[in-house]
């Protein structure tokens, strides 16, 4: 008898993109000369660097003969990616990464659920709220949670409210969890940690034996000198931490797909009965088994990345979606609006006006301005009376999303 | 506190490849001028077809300028991509399939494994013996099995010998099972299921309410046209089975990347409480979540597989790989051994001579022939006695390592 995974019936139908789609639709068909932007999904929208496209074209013709062709290659990734990466993305920020403390991986999403496979059945797992919807949704798929209850939340998860009042800082579990899911830069908030504000989660982690899960996904557009790309700039970091990466946001590679994990060796979890067991190991192991590598042809393109001519090509890409955001910030708040996050992140996290869903915020630009955002409710219970908006647009698109705004709520 | 999951831990830590490359590299230590031909691993060699690099390029040109460049794409793969393959692979065999039954994915041994967690903790899981650990090592790691026996087998696995006495076919399990691996052509073996006995598979999932996992990544090798392509030439599969299937071995993707996955709409799983639930939904729910789709260079890759051009290169990929798999066959039989498979599969499954171990036998071939093969035992205890070679050498290393081979062995 096929008997399904019923965890996943716990799982809200209604996924969020999927009923902004929805209404997006409904709101097009009744209006169909209205000339929408879509500052809502964080999809980045210029092509790739000239140095990336021109390795992808070498790597290609790589594939072509037989002297060169490359069958598999090794599931966690090729060796001259993984020194690239230790090197330009750590080793400037005074980390140390061996090549097999590295995994080279399709996506930070990706990873970032299947993590969990490596970890007990009933581990308890700590997010922020709001939060990147991936980890809760794995969460419940694993079975390690409860039902959710009429907010949203799933019974069994430990939620962390990061709000306006305590700056979008989440605060430390009030009971014991073993998987914390941290990102920083936030999506959707946009906020950042301190060193000091990550050195307390690391030193929390080394007390409670747990361990975080630190997506640093949009590192990049960290302006402040002060504030860590990467939570093993921490000290003590390696004993508690996995980090995802992605050059979806840094390079442009959302349709592209290449992203890395980083499992150091000194990382363990315990059996049962109380023997340490090496993570690094446990995710070799899952990744051997369960994955194939990324194509030789999209490495390649990684590669690039890392060359004078990328370096300098993904800064120009960075540069410019955070002029975006330095666009939105500011005229949003020249119409009025409380404005977080956009200036070490892709997302600006506006309040809504007063007395406002966020669902009404979003339905009142929708057909008030023709500017298509995220309900931040659609990120958690906490994120309720914010609305998302990303820097990925075009320039012509951002300036022109928020001259509508500030056109309609300018007065107010 | 961080717990593991202990369930790899019962996985056997000698892979089968690791232990192969530890006795390769032993010899060459010791005989560094022996010049090594490799029929082991099933990777192939023959570069990409023309029609691919092409279409390759010029996705990698859209991805240059933002009017063509890609981004996200949908998780499940583009329907440009889908509708070909409806199209070419299926459509010609009689077999109707909508787009959104066919999940675009990275490869087949990724889906294969993934597949589980869509269905119950304590499904029983069937697979054939020998067979690609894969199957068994992703039961172990989602907890479908107890510890290995001294012989490799988990506790809980229901193990269906396949040996020279039954025409390397499987029989019908003889206690009740949930879920049934089976890879036709075969890996190992190189044997094919006749039209009847795919029929008397799907009539047992049936009647016993099971989900049939059929692997057909070699599908393009069958040479006898009464053999099915697909499970989803038997009436009523459609209501009991999902099928793999992968670019890989048909048109030499394994270091490019492409696969898909078939899950028929029809297709239900239970609850316990006995609702059914569409497999063909929690699949696409898995997907959304925990994948982001392949690159869009790589489905452009994918799609020109199926241009006139395409199909006529990849067709003589197949003739050139089934040539050396007839030179393997015909010289291993001209030097007195007995060989299986090869004739509608990549894989010839050659019997060791009277009273050699599979391992005994590999050592053989290594030292005196020079040639690596892999051990019939290490694909499960009823492969004892037996090495697979594969058709996917050069043609030059392919008729080599048959001399050799005959000019060892020929006399006895």
């Amino acid at each position: 008898m096929t008997r399904v995974n019923e965890h996943y019936l716990k799982l809200r139908s209604s996924y969020l993109f999927v009923e902004i789609a929805r209404r997006v639709k409904a709101f097009q068909g009744e209006h169909p000369d209205a000339r929408l932007i879509r500052l809502g999904i964080g999809d980045v929208t210029r092509p790739l660097p000239a140095a990336v496209i021109k390795a992808m074209h070498q790597a290609v013709d790589d594939m072509a003969r037989a002297e060169t062709f490359k069958g598999y290659g090794p599931e966690t990734g090729y060796e001259f990616l993984a020194e690239l990466i230790a090197a330009h993305d750590y080793g400037p920020r005074g980390v140390k990464l061996a090549v097999d403390e590295i995994f080279v991986s399709d996506g930070g999403k990706t990873d970032s659920a299947n993590i969990q496979e490596i970890f007990a059945a009933d581990s308890v797992v700590a997010l922020t709220d709001p939060v990147y919807p991936v980890y809760a949704d794995a969460s419940v798929m694993g079975g390690r949670t409860g039902p959710a209850d009429d907010a949203g939340r799933y019974a069994g998860l430990v939620y962390l409210p990061c709000t306006a009042r305590t700056g979008f800082q989440p605060e430390l579990p009030s009971r014991p969890v073993d998987l914390i899911y941290l990102c920083y830069p936030n999506n959707p908030t946009g906020a950042v940690l301190t060193r000091d504000a990550m050195k307390k989660w690391v030193d929390y982690a080394h007390a409670a034996h747990a361990t975080i899960l630190y997506d640093a996904a949009y590192e990049a557009y960290v302006r402040d000198p002060d504030i860590p790309r990467s939570i093993f700039e921490i000290e003590g970091a390696r004993e508690v931490a996995i980090e995802f990466r992605s050059f979806s946001k840094t390079a442009g590679f959302t349709g592209t797909r290449c992203a890395y994990t980083v499992v150091p060796k000194e990382l363990q979890g315990r059996t049962a009965g109380g023997e340490p067991v090496s993570l690094n190991a446990l995710w070799l192991r899952r990744q051997s088994t369960k994955f194939n590598g990324v194509p030789y042809v999209i490495q390649k393109a990684a590669a690039a990345v890392f060359s004078p001519e990328g370096k300098t090509e993904v800064r120009g890409l960075i540069d410019f979606y955070m002029e975006n955001a330095r666009i939105v910030r500011a005229g949003l708040e020249a119409a009025g609006f409380t404005v977080h996050g956009g200036e070490n992140a892709p997302y600006i996290w506006v309040e809504a006006p007063s007395g406002m869903t966020s669902w009404q915020f979003f339905d009142t630009l929708l057909s008030e301005a023709h500017v298509v955002s995220t309900p931040g409710s659609g990120f958690g219970p906490s994120g309720e009376g914010y609305l998302r908006l990303t820097a990925f647009g075009s320039r012509e698109q951002t300036e022109e999303a928020v001259e509508r705004i500030r056109g309609r709520f300018g007065k107010r």
